[in-house]
């Protein structure tokens, strides 16, 4: 499409070559004379200028004369935006394929799209131009809002509630047992999970990425949440609006998290423990159980703490040599100082590493 | 159901209003007239004694007058079994759906269920009552025993053993190759996985939790383990009875889990350590190769300590900026002491992070 | 097969007795006298002498009169050929399910198997005796080389391109949409994944693992990769060619890691870092976002650090508590000879843990 269309659609302005036919997107070092680009900030200048990209969307303050530019306030954005115009999603496709296998009291919205081999169990009610791909398996007394997307082989179990809108992605399981279990006379007997999963609108979840379903009660997912690839919510979780996970979190039992929290990668956070609107886990952190991260605190380390604290104690264990050196000059001169006054020392920890 | 009912099925006495009809069970804080609940331990008795459930189960020193209450040694156990008689699972199906594709010389104990697009090799066994959900897929000379549930979406490779009433959660996969390769000529070549994986009786393995298959010999799963989402548990492991492991927790090769040990989540467990009977491993701590845990010790942090020396250690950690402060003031007095005496410090760590 | 072929096959020359017959193969404490076995390293030569296997595998400087032994430089790697004889591969099938659903324009090599309930959309190309087991789902556009093993139920979406001899586990999903997202009007809007993901030859990827898609561009996994089980591999990361990662470990976006490159279970690297060739990151380390880990490297911890530095720092960690009290031993000293000087110290601190 042309720069002055994709400019129009934007509801932007646009500099240089209106005309100019764009065919593609790519990052700034790889676009070539017929790829849009970005740049959203001023440490991408230098790259930007270097570009060749054909046009680039840039704010306001980006100045680079000769070239075509669209202008937006976000950048990142107005190209997002752009993306979808540049590289259209195919047709969605809409009908029941002849293999998928529907049970009794099925309800489909208009223009929903069943593929192969999914099998929907009985008093299922899908939303319209909801679509459901390959092999994807939904229990019974499902409910899946309009506009969703389940790519192949997803799996609802029964009685999972799903928003509009949702995108699921391959091999994502919803509504699993949660982890409960008795100890009785020496084994283990399952605590059964009567509860089930519910999911507010515009949800993202991760392939592979594991919901379980509540003892008692809902597991629930609020509006506009995003979960990475093999995330793992465990039962009676409460997920508020607009939060994301990055890959291969966990959450324990009934863990909360209010709005627009932001948890990184491969943290783990123990039951019950609550997580505070805007807060921030670092990657990798570990929240204790019952624990409480405070409101738009950004914590890290096991056990988690605020980030300063954390810089803090990393800086000071880097010191510890230095520590020890300074400990035994002390040692020594004090010795001198004090002539034939004898120092007892506790002998050194058998456990020390190494050392 | 009735409370006077349901302390029969019980086995249990009641206080109360035994013709109160049961509808539904919930947590304390949430259940209505028509709810079960239950108290299992002092610290819930000011949430019991103000929670509008109709019927509690619990302990007879709970005191309650004019609540209707079952009384029951266990209180959460009986809970457990209550819930399975207020909410009566589906009637099993049996059968074969006429879209299962079932290789040669496969056996069918009495009343099996097969879903649809299931599809099973030559040589499988499958015992009495057993399930199989929509699109697992099952390899040949597999042997799996009585009353299993396989949810739908599970996959097991040739020659896997399971015992009887395993439940295996959607997306879980037995038998996968374990990961051993060979360097040779600059490449890894792989190193063939011509073993198995073994599951006792009364097994359950979360969803897309995933069970390599031995190098050579088995990879074995005792009696009554219940294993989380998404773990994964490398070739030739040995788990014995009654072992329990939270969600994302990993085992490399040949790790030895002795009975009753208890494995939080997201452990990491080293090739061939051995962790004895009854420890328990604190979720996120880091088990080193070949590292033994001795039997009964509760260990955590990364690497793995007992729980007092972790918490100590965290305890020094905590304290050492006021170390840092003694240190210098001692310093300064020395030197005042000393006098003209001079101090060689070494010069500050230039790795010293932002400090 | 008798030993004498077996060496034949392997090149190799053999001791004792040439026409035994091996049945099978096994570790040297469970070998019996059918079964072959091998011994790679000095530390083994005592399990070995004490092994019953019929036949070992070992290096020259192994001396055991009488044992039938074939001589090997890298035995470990011979036994690893030999499994190939002793376990030979089932026949691989060929051929198209009748329940297989294929698109347009799909293009199969010779002997190609297509297992039952396989999806492949329009436009897709598999190369020769390529074989795609029950219940994937292949997505349009995509390309596979020869002689793959696609095993149950992996998912490719659209584009995805496989070079030849892939393993992929089952549960695996490539090119799934990367995690990225443009925070506008208090709400996350999708910021579209329209690269794709390429993998050269000689790929294996283990079940469940998760390979996204470029936001712009590719996803790329160079030749003879290795990835384990349960492992995240973020948009855009580029990983070179002959590199290993083990379970459970995760990638963030825009990764680098060199050729060579060995990466423990668990490890988290952030956006941006940089791996290079043959750096080793040991298991659960975490690598920070931009860092890079040097060619050669062996790196542990987190945040990461070298393996002997960080050795060191935990024996530092270790030693706190004498450090303390040498500090306290100081202090008494000081004091007793600076007699009526006061020595002011700092509160403890009220977030010492448990002290």
């Amino acid at each position: 499409m042309r720069v002055r269309e994709l400019a129009d659609w934007l509801n932007a302005t646009f500099e240089g070559d209106g005309e100019r036919e764009l065919r593609g997107a790519a990052e700034l070092e790889k676009a070539g004379s017929e790829d849009l680009s970005f740049v959203s900030s001023p440490k991408y200048w230098k790259l930007a200028e270097a570009s060749a990209a054909g046009c680039l969307i840039s704010t306001q303050d980006f100045l680079s004369p000769g070239r075509t530019v669209i202008r937006a306030n976000d950048a990142r954005a107005s190209f997002a935006r752009a993306l979808y115009r540049l590289y259209p999603m195919p047709k969605a496709q809409a009908g029941v394929h002849p293999s998928a296998v529907l049970g009794e009291n099925v309800t489909l919205g208009d223009e929903v799209y069943v593929g192969p081999y999914v099998v929907i169990a009985d008093h299922v009610r899908i939303g319209a131009r909801t679509r459901i791909y390959a092999g994807s398996s939904i229990g019974s007394h499902v409910v899946i809002g309009e506009e969703c997307l389940l790519h192949p082989r997803v799996t609802l179990y029964d009685s999972v509630e799903i928003g509009d809108r949702a995108i699921l992605h391959s091999g994502c399981v919803l509504g699993a047992d949660g982890f409960g279990f008795v100890m009785t006379g020496g084994r283990y007997e399952k605590f059964p999970q009567v509860g089930t999963v519910k999911l507010g609108n515009d949800v993202e979840v991760g392939a592979n990425t594991c919901i379980d379903r509540a003892a008692l009660g809902v597991t629930s997912i609020g509006n506009g949440v995003k979960l990475d690839n093999l995330v793992h919510i465990g039962h009676n979780c409460r997920i508020a609006d607009h939060v994301v996970i990055a890959a291969q979190t966990g959450l324990s039992g009934a863990v909360l998290v209010d709005e627009y929290a932001v948890i990184g990668g491969q943290v783990g956070i123990g039951d019950k423990a609550r997580i505070e609107s805007r807060a921030v886990l670092g990657s990798g952190c570990g929240i204790l159980t019952s624990k409480i991260v405070r409101s738009g605190q950004t914590v890290w380390g096991t056990p988690a703490r605020p980030l300063k604290d954390y810089l803090e104690q990393l800086a000071h264990a880097a010191r510890l040599p230095q520590m020890q050196a300074e400990l035994r000059q002390l040692r020594e001169m004090q010795q001198r100082s004090a002539g034939q006054q004898e120092l007892q020392l506790p002998a050194p920890d058998e456990a020390d590493l190494k050392s």
